[in-house]
């Protein structure tokens, strides 16, 4: 497969920028690809990593220079200061991608800062293992996952097509959408779970009468399968509940009611009304299950499974 | 190792009670095994199955007399009535013990219609899958898992031994803990994580921007951890929510107080508050998995992995 693009740069070289140039490397998705990371210690170890053509240079305004693509790998509250800093190098034409799990942010926070001749072409793999740092970096990192592409109104075509034919280079099903209607999206199904996990776990550890040790000890029962997503990277949560608050924050209200309605129907004893909401997710995850099998499945990898999970018990 | 007990009588078979009886032909647990079902279906799939010693008869009133030890394994909804079929059968000095997963209820439903003479010694095998059967059954689903034993004040300590013996002869690693505190501890490690779960489904299912589709494609995000414990039966845990009602409550009430807090946090975009919240999470995460390595592991087995969890993805 030919290179889709000529010159690369990629700024950061955490876990999602290590992965994305291992990735380039070992598809051959760029002719020239030049890296770099605000940390000097970090930009030594990619540099002794030694990742094939993949150059190390000093700053980001040096990544840019002459680049047709710029992948920003910077954490969510990050890219406007970023984009202060690249945009006067960026050479006219130049598509910038992000990898922010965020959109709306990222855009509101680059766009002022680049210039009419670029071309902003936003974007989020949805990949990423626990561990961070460029030494955790995978260059199957991407395959088989999801990358949504969220262009602005009235993008460039072939900068669009230039992104999307990227991540599929590097292995991704990519798929395009509006900006909100990603945050959204993300809201729902990554955001509020993750708010969640948080707080079951100040619930679990204030508990009266029950011990830490206790609710370690029984966690099998359902509190483990919270656990996990709880241990996320505490700052990068911060910026992207920040940064997305507004979706957040409506879905969290939904929540609340729809817990609140199973909560009611408990006090009442309630019992038909319990049944009939129980059912529903059990229904639907079955479908969820089955789309599985047609959908882009995430192949199973030896990094995931750090903490063995470990089904519910029950007494029927 | 000698049977625990002369003569034992298992009613129930599905999931928890052939995988018991399974267990006590496989460890010599008992001299005679005595098992039955409410369901002609069943009892005759479990007489084909050909459970070793263990014979099968018609009735719980069959099945009791002259056993040593009773091990109820029905659903938490219906000990109430069990113990008064089985009640006028019991031979003098017989135990009794169950394997509901909410201990209060049982105690409340049991008690009054059992003659004097005998002992309830309640327990709680922490073990499960995602099956439900006679034909489910696992002989080693009890091994290296906790079972909770609850006596009752005052209870005969060799009772109370028996049932600990019993279940150290199936492999499990038996707490003993009043019926209170065993209610307290599901109630967070447990019944919380599975009404959140079934919440969230809901919220997850009904967006309005979001289709369905899409919450399920990009479910790795964190949604997906949630569908396992929400695709549990559902008559099983309304029976577990209404006759654990006033623990279920109280954590809930708890748990609503660390969410709101949370969210705060991000209306008032309050980033230092967020980030030293998120932090405990990972933090005790932590000492979750060091603890692990010293209290007793569920080892992973084959059917464990119908659903495969994905880890969560971020741009660090």
């Amino acid at each position: 497969m030919a290179p889709v693009v000529n010159r690369l740069a990629i700024i950061g070289q955490g876990l999602i920028g290590s992965s994305i140039t291992r990735a380039v490397v070992a598809n051959r998705a760029a002719r020239e690809v030049v890296v770099t990371d605000v940390s000097p210690k970090v930009r030594k170890t990619v540099a002794e990593l030694g990742l094939g053509i993949a150059k190390v240079v000093e700053s980001s305004a040096d990544a840019v220079r002459d680049a047709d693509l710029v992948v920003a790998c910077v954490p969510v509250g990050q890219y406007g200061e970023l984009a202060k800093e690249i945009g006067p190098h960026l050479k006219p034409g130049a598509i910038v991608s992000d990898v922010g799990s965020v959109k709306g942010a990222v855009v509101r926070d680059m766009l002022p800062h680049l210039p009419k001749s670029a071309h902003l072409v936003p974007a989020h793999p949805l990949a990423g293992t626990e561990h961070s740092g460029p030494e955790a970096g995978l260059a199957d990192l991407f395959e088989n996952r999801w990358c949504i592409v969220t262009p602005l109104e009235g993008a460039q075509e072939s900068a669009v097509e230039t992104v999307r034919a990227f991540w599929k280079a590097l292995g991704s099903e990519v798929e395009i959408m509006p900006v909100r209607h990603h945050d959204e999206a993300l809201a729902i199904t990554s955001h509020l779970p993750h708010l969640i996990a948080f707080a079951i776990f100040h619930t679990g550890l204030k508990h009266e009468e029950v011990t830490q040790a206790e609710v370690m000890k029984y966690s099998a029962g359902g509190f483990r399968d919270f656990t996990r997503i709880a241990s996320s990277n505490p700052t990068m949560w911060r910026d992207i509940f920040l940064n997305n608050k507004e979706a957040v924050l409506t879905v969290l209200k939904q929540f609340n009611e729809d817990l609140s309605a199973l909560a009611k129907a408990i006090e009442e004893n309630d019992g038909p009304k319990l049944v009939d909401a129980l059912s529903k997710s059990r229904l639907t995850r079955r479908k969820v299950i089955e789309k599985e099998h047609i959908s882009v499945t995430a192949p199973k990898r030896e990094h995931e499974d750090a903490f063995p999970i470990v089904r519910p018990y029950g007494d029927d």
